[in-house]
């Protein structure tokens, strides 16, 4: 069997079998139990005095982002925002991060050291500090971050989630992807970028996305005990959540949160970036409707209950997500878009 | 310039300045004071009851390994222990691992589940757990490890070895070296590979190295301050050390420890590649000669004082390594091999 043949997604899962069952050899260590390990945003274990947060992210050029759309100071921000996000979404803050590097031989060292001025700038706004890493030779780009971080209070899980639930978000769905969409439309029309207001947000909402450590804090604090990061899009987020925990989800759709500027320029389109679209970083979480309700104005701009956590059965298993309009009906997935479910009536 | 300009080293160098100066923002972090960045074999923070090691270590196909000379069994258990080893090297228990995988799609899941076994075998062997990771996609193979120690005591640094400390090390030298110019020679001649006890203990020294976890506890306890592994080569790591302190340092060739099997396997090379094989993974590490003298029969087998730490100026700089033979003449590095002099006499 070869990886093309499961994915990535197959691959952790049975790699994961393999480290959870512990069967082959996998022991807990001596001092510090684990309270989180695979299948979260982060490994967490407990320390004398608190939590201890680990996890990692890796970008490859050509597969993880491109020259074009993301330049080379923004891949750094990038390469840590994601770490962040997940450190955000158990509720932590970030402390230390080790960065690896892949380097091809024909790579540019001013082009690396512009990198690294991103990898700052991000530490600096978020209080976190590159303390080293790896350079190796490689024939392709790569750039691995570990970052570790703390959390005063019990980790907020994927698995927690139950029926009843409200499911919130903690800002604006789709701009990142809309900006990486208006990148490769120029791209491929080989025009020059998109200009205007409009244009700058989405660009800045996909190179410079903000990790939502803040919102995190305040889910932490008020009793929320379920959350994960959108990274890669709200739908199939919201399904890996609700697998974990073993439920089922509905949004509504004109609930889902888009900023004014991704409705301007992509009127017809803006519903199907926010439901699909990845690298957003605000959090997803679900906590009771009268807990979740009140928490909405003390998040980020854009923030907004979106639907609810059913049982699995009401919706056919575990991980089902449904998405509803206005009137109650079910919007489905083609050709890259959210519609209504076609009518085949000429059949 | 471009990075095969200035080496993976010239990178790490510059980009050191540029984290460690802070100038261009990367903050301390507010809780955990930072002991140790950039520069040392971990880098280490102060948590409310101990110390915290962070270290990461990056193994990629074709550049660090090649399916020949290392089984994927052997791959897993590799790509944890450089990472123990710097860990054991300051003195530390390892505590968690983060593995990240860069797959190109036509790879076998056997394979990769085959190199978890021999992660966890590494983990059980040395009561640490994997917790979690990351997969991407990749067009050449790579694995990174990150890991999290704990030390009880001050970590053991590259940067304080005093001229008139005596060098130690903690075992054998250039068995892994050994192990690997073996596969390699057969390789070479596309013959079988070697058979024979000699064979057999110089490619499990290349495949399965122990990392020096108790020597470092050991060298911890006793109040050795100095301490860093051999991971590439013996006057290489020992050169990095001097520079760190400012001092310099000779060897006495015939002090060197090399496996009775090592000699049987190389009569003419042996000195040779434990002066300069690496992933030996022993630990490398100087302090008063009163003190380390006693400490040699705690440590594991092999382990010897091999030289002296001097000034800089006896040698002419820092970070100058001298290795010395029985009758104080020095032995120069030409065509791979370490020899005496060449008296050019002919001119």
């Amino acid at each position: 069997m070869l990886v093309r043949e499961i994915g990535e997604f197959g691959v952790i899962e049975r790699l994961n079998r393999m480290v959870v069952g512990r069967g082959e050899g996998n022991e807990a260590v001596r001092a510090f139990p684990l309270l989180v390990d695979t299948g979260d945003d982060t490994a967490v274990w407990q320390t004398g005095e608190g939590r201890e947060l680990f996890t990692t992210d890796t970008m490859v050029e050509g597969v993880h982002f491109t020259r074009k759309t993301t330049p080379w100071r923004e891949l750094g921000w990038k390469a840590i925002a994601s770490n962040i996000s997940d450190v955000a979404s158990m509720g932590g803050l970030p402390t230390y991060a080790l960065i690896t590097l892949g380097l091809p031989p024909e790579t540019m060292v001013s082009h690396i050291e512009e990198m690294y001025r991103g990898m700052l700038e991000i530490g600096a706004e978020y209080g976190m500090g590159v303390v080293g890493g790896d350079i190796v030779r490689s024939p392709v780009f790569f750039v691995t971050t570990a970052l570790t971080g703390v959390a005063q209070r019990p980790p907020l899980l994927r698995s927690t989630a139950r029926p009843g639930d409200a499911v919130g978000v903690s800002g604006w769905l789709g701009s990142s992807a809309g900006g990486l969409r208006l990148m490769l439309n120029s791209e491929i029309a080989e025009g020059p970028d998109a200009t205007g207001e409009a244009a700058d947000f989405l660009r800045n909402a996909h190179r410079r996305p903000a990790p939502a450590v803040q919102a995190g804090q305040v889910l932490s604090q008020k009793g929320i005990e379920t959350a994960m990061d959108v990274s890669d899009g709200l739908v199939d987020d919201l399904g890996k959540l609700c697998a974990a925990s073993g439920v089922a989800a509905r949004i509504n759709a004109s609930a889902v949160p888009t900023h004014p500027l991704l409705r301007h320029q992509f009127p017809d389109e803006c519903l199907s970036l926010a439901l699909g679209g990845g690298e957003d970083y605000v959090l997803l979480f679900t906590g009771p409707p009268g807990v979740v309700g009140p928490l909405i104005p003390q998040l980020g701009e854009g923030s907004a209950v979106i639907g609810t956590v059913v049982s699995p059965e009401e919706l056919g298993g575990a991980g089902r997500v449904a998405v509803l309009d206005d009137t109650g009906r079910e919007l489905s997935l083609s050709g890259g878009g959210w519609d209504h479910f076609e009518q085949t009536g000429a059949h």
